[in-house]
């Protein structure tokens, strides 16, 4: 079984901008380094890779320029932002069944400066042909019609999107490597912001961002002599629900249970915990109504109920369910998700900058929207 | 551990031609519902899901389209031949740790009808700019680079190449799914055959083919309800060595020793067999040369010593070591190696065209000359 076989030792990243000089693979490889110094091992032991279809650079560049080892197991992850989990629990998978021993997870990615992929004049496949002539061209449009759907089914309002992204920001504040440090946000400027798809506002956006990040797994046994405290990989699952289709999930019976719901069954059907032994989440965010799906998706609160939830600061520190402590992807930096997992084991190690106190489980996961994936981390002893 | 933990309970695959009609979408799902079909599971319990990063269809599309349940794990191999038995060992890795229980892997490829990937003015990148420039323009061109090489070290002659040709094509005139199931191959029609890529002749390369081919897995203790006999995936091994490059391993120390040694030797250290234990091997054939590379590097016989391994058919029926028993890519189908799968399968389960009497392990490799994987299968007990 996977439980608690493998640990995560080594975390690293990149600075935050929106433009960064060095390439997607130059910055693969530095925070893979630095991965690995924060864990105290050496590149040549790596022999395990895992990271997302959609990253750039390939294994055999970045295993030469780091100096890796004979790599027995690689693996890549499609989906894009539902994939930074589902990186860390396959090397997890490989770990658990002997068939790796260190295994690198990262995703690079300069979207900051980089192209939109929606900006290029590309012939829609299915189901984009059933959607793109109606006006659905970004993400944001696809997951504003969710969220239309979303209060109009449970009378959620613009008030619960603002309190995910005033708390995001709040983080972010406390957290000198987010984009958004010395940006405070108010809720009146929450209310003044301009639309990008109605319902959704500027804030409700997640950042473009230039960066990389990386962590390291070992076998738990071999995690006790690392510098730092391990963090095991409890539980993981992925999910792609049954009569999915990604992003626009309007033809199910439920739009609105989309692969979160299947993602979690399948995560604490793994686990031993809950989502009342849940001390802090780190809740996928490119818009901030994700984060009130992914609430009730996990289980922290019924169908429809996550609004209410989300309210007197009970998803900032101190409250109820601390979410996104390091600012997320709204405003720390948006690389896919992959900070969120390097902060959930900052708060396992104790050592976020706005720390829960005694977290001892971590749920972290990726995107709501497409085929997902989420882990729950727990510290392990020394 | 992964050994022994899963079992192939359904294979299946498409008619292979030069030509045919159906999408490779299509002929994915085609042969994803066949393999369920084959191991007496409905296509709603599929819960897994494994494929090349080169496939065209995605996971969300074939999922509804199969009509897939819940899907709680997916990956994707990169690298191309290198991936089939990949593929197969992730799922493996998947059931082991609990993390699905019906996985279906598969490959869909219309390279018969459709373009070549060297055929478009592609912008080299590295090591491809070191090396375009001076000719090496195809695989076939790179790996014959290779070929000289290893004839100059070893004094390996084209006779041995066509021992592999030969072998290849007699296996496919037993088998009616062949695409040279009807064309016999002499010595001599060999010796005459044009040059592709000197000292590769048309007979050293693959066929190019329009097919597709899916496999389905369970844990072991439910193979045994399964109509055909479980074949067991014993250990399983991906390889992508120190300082490698892809198909242009020249700058290395040894060019020779390519990433089917780190495989081997990863693949061994995960098994309790060794190469004097298997029976009958499946490996990879998109050029003779990469057989006789492979079996140096997976131990059955020393370095150099492949050309006269191949002597007096020893890898053909009833011959030392039977390899590619359907004729393989050269003279069954070139489906990125994935036919090789299956057939490694049917010989464990007695109902090869070109049955080794009594076969109970086989060896399945996927490409040499890029980072690879591997399979060890064992014929389980009903």
């Amino acid at each position: 079984m996977l439980k608690d076989a493998a640990a995560i030792v080594g975390i690293a990243e990149s600075p935050f901008a929106k433009r960064l000089e060095a390439s997607e693979a130059e910055l693969a490889c530095q925070v893979i380094v630095a991965a690995c110094r924060d864990a105290g091992i050496d590149p040549g032991a790596i022999d395990g890779m895992a990271s997302f279809t959609l990253e750039g650079a390939d294994e055999v560049e970045i295993a030469r320029s780091v100096g890796a080892g004979d790599v027995r197991f690689f693996s890549r992850v499609p989906y894009g932002g539902g994939a930074a989990a589902g990186c860390v629990g396959q090397l997890a998978m490989a770990i658990a069944t002997g068939a790796c021993r260190v295994g690198v997870a990262w995703r690079a990615r300069k979207r900051g400066s980089g192209g939109r992929p929606w900006a290029g004049a590309v012939q829609p496949g299915v189901p984009e042909c059933w959607t793109r002539p109606f006006g659905l061209l970004r993400p944001v449009d696809e997951i504003a019609m969710l969220t239309r759907r979303y209060m109009h089914e449970y009378g959620a309002t613009r008030e619960h999107l603002a309190n995910v992204a005033l708390a995001a920001r709040a983080h972010a504040n406390r957290n000198p490597r987010a984009l958004m440090h010395a940006k405070p946000l108010t809720r009146e400027a929450y209310r003044a912001a301009r639309w990008i798809s109605e319902p959704l506002c500027l804030f409700d956006n997640c950042l473009e961002t230039d960066g990389a990040l990386a962590c390291v797994l070992v076998p738990a046994e071999r995690a006790r002599d690392c510098p730092a405290p391990p963090v095991l990989v409890h539980a993981f699952a992925q999910g792609l629900p049954r009569q999915h289709q990604t992003m626009v999930n309007y033809f199910n019976d439920d739009p609105l249970e989309g692969p979160g719901w299947a993602c979690a069954r399948a995560l604490y059907g793994a686990s031993d915990l809950g989502p009342g032994d849940v001390d802090v989440a780190q809740l996928y965010d490119a818009f901030t109504p994700l984060v009130l799906l992914s609430l009730e998706a996990y289980g922290f609160c019924g169908r429809g109920e996550a609004g209410p939830f989300s309210e007197d600061g009970a998803l900032e520190r101190g409250g109820r369910l601390p979410v996104n402590t390091s600012g997320g992807s709204l405003s720390e930096a948006y690389v896919h998700g992959f900070n969120l997992l390097n902060e959930g084991v900052r708060q396992l190690r104790g050592t976020s900058c706005s720390q829960v106190a005694g977290a001892r489980t971590c749920l972290v996961t990726s995107a709501e929207g497409v085929p997902t994936s989420a882990l729950l981390l727990r510290r392990g002893e020394r």
